[in-house]
């Protein structure tokens, strides 16, 4: 739902973090994110400080990891805008090999909070995740598929 | 940020979930979701059917496995909303005595996104979570505290 017209710039927004996530450009995937942006990551803590997240370092650090691109392929993209707030939630495919040959090929859900700033729309909000299996040592199910 | 004026009214439903989950009402807890809602649990699947997700009856069935109130305390909520959009964050803790005597007490994170109908606003989007440790077998991480 957009009353406002404003879901393909929320869109534009998501495929510049996708391609710089794909480039591997920290300054890029950086600055589609708000200055008091606030991520649940899939890894710990609860909440990555917000130095952290908007760290080109910490975000150049994590690129390094891998070998080639860091492909994300989404399904079930839904949007919903209106005025200056938005969110959306996706399934996420995130698929690349790391440093040393090994592959990483996961399912997620992500779900992100955007605002439109002077500067234009930014994401204020990121949540990814995968579910724990309880039956299994309440471990990630990095195996599911959609 | 919130200008439109219904931050209070957003609070309320979430407030009104949280109070039905306390008091195990599965038909209180449904009637604050939308017909359409999208819900991403802790545990498996990716997402939730929809049939599922306003299901009073797996709801009720969730509610059993509890011997006394489902307590949430939630922390840190952020609450952004313009016309008819909104979204919500926050680190919830969850907490209370199993069936049978065992004490559930988990600090998760939950994004809800929510929609103004004709019928007032509802929740249309839900992602609760807890990270994995990638260095403890991918084990869910169940004792993080904020």
């Amino acid at each position: 739902m957009s009353k406002s017209g404003e879901e393909p710039a929320i869109r534009a927004l998501i495929d510049a973090q996708i391609d710089a996530f794909r480039r591997k450009d920290a300054a890029a995937a950086v600055a589609t994110l708000a200055e008091d942006v606030v991520a649940f990551e899939m890894i710990p803590p609860l909440v990555l400080p917000r130095e952290a997240a908007r760290s080109e370092q910490a975000m150049a650090g994590w690129f390094a990891g891998w070998e080639g691109p860091v492909n994300i392929e989404m399904r079930d993209l839904t949007i919903q805008v209106d005025g200056d707030v938005g969110f959306a939630h996706s399934l996420n495919r995130l698929f690349g090999t790391r440093l040393g040959g090994g592959i990483t090929d996961i399912w997620m859900r992500s779900t992100l909070g955007f605002r439109r700033t002077a500067d234009g729309w930014r994401i204020v909000h990121g949540h990814s995740s995968v579910p724990f299996e309880p039956a299994d040592g309440f471990r990630a199910r990095l195996d599911l598929q959609p």
